[in-house]
């Protein structure tokens, strides 16, 4: 089953997914989801060569906002904290689908695309930031480890892009094979249908530097997306 | 434990990974491995205003390229097969890193990128990168569904980005600690480690056209990433 693209205050143009709209919606409760469902986002930075790169960051949503961090030291963060444009993609693999001809084969999948100009965040605000960033990953972890000196928040760039210019496409359910596939009776042979892809945490396991009489927390235990 | 950077032929300095460097592995072998084990990779594109977009798509490696396809119909496709720039990213999570400070906490990872021209594919040197990418996902399956007819060759993009600017980035094992943590006393009662992240395939879901005495083939049931 796809959902249908649903118009959303705020979205532009640019971010109206063009192809495959059926997989589209626009809904901000599925925004939100996937954004609050990830792990890892990809964001591009543009270089004053007009070279696109697209970097791996750990982040979070924050009301009507995402949030990633980097090195203060880093030149394509620089870019961005200085107003580029940039696009920040977040993407969950539910599965494959395999339909009877390879055209149609495809993923289930939830994608969530924000566009817009970052904002270096500061004071209070990055620091409430940076807590969401790790809360984000492991709920309970910030008030169980050591917060940021200065010398950490001074290395540290923490960026905030506002959700309003976004989109968020979901493929899921089975195959579409056209009627002239499941009328062939050629292709009646074949297997078709989807695999599942789960992602899961495993058993934690202690760093050198733990005391081996230090349980593993109830946070981590517990933690299952 | 991290990896040192290394050199490797043909790497410019706009791809030398500028932070962390001890996470950098420009090894050959090491690109080649991410690329082949990543189920989706997240593509950029520039429209003609500078505003990036981060796309993800199905890919696969084959040789010294990396092949991805999209929608002749879609703006962005056609701009990459136009000679605009683009980046194409690889990311596997492996694990997230509980340090004792929140600066030093991570997330385990493998990364790979490629930066460069797009080439648009035609004829049967496509049509072997369609089987690739189909094959990527699942070995086996190519032989085992219908293949593309012309309206479907017609309506599909194929690209390939050469492996000539790329870089690969590993984090692996525990936290890295500094010296004034592992010796707080005021630290010693918290968990740090490890917690591992699996992805894994489920049980295969027959669609409904499948006839009921179709088995799930091997290909299907003994692929494990």
């Amino acid at each position: 089953m796809t959902s249908a693209l649903l118009p959303e205050p705020g979205s532009s143009t640019r971010t109206r997914v063009r192809r495959i709209p059926e997989n589209a919606v626009t809904e901000r409760a599925a925004l939100e989801h996937v954004l609050d469902a990830g792990l890892v986002a990809h964001v591009a930075v543009v270089d004053d060569d007009g070279q696109p790169y697209v970097l791996p960051v750990a982040f979070a949503r924050r009301g009507d906002q995402v949030l990633f961090h980097g090195s203060t030291g880093s030149r394509l963060f620089r870019g961005l904290a200085e107003g580029q444009p940039t696009c920040l993609t977040v993407t969950l693999l539910d599965g494959l689908v395999l339909a009877l001809s390879a055209f149609e084969s495809s993923m289930n999948y939830r994608s969530a695309m924000v566009l817009g100009v970052a904002q270096r965040l500061s004071g209070d605000d990055e620091l409430d930031a940076l807590r969401c960033i790790t809360e984000h990953l492991l709920p309970g972890r910030w008030a169980d480890c050591r917060q940021p000196i200065p010398k950490e928040r001074a290395a540290t760039m923490t960026l905030a892009l506002d959700l309003d210019e976004c989109s968020v496409k979901i493929r899921s359910g089975g195959p579409d094979d056209g009627p002239e596939d499941l009328a062939d009776p050629g292709l009646r042979h074949l297997w078709s249908g989807t695999v599942p892809i789960h992602e899961s945490f495993g058993t934690p396991v202690r760093s050198d530097a733990c005391l081996a009489e230090t349980l593993v927390p109830d946070y981590v235990t517990d933690w299952r997306r």
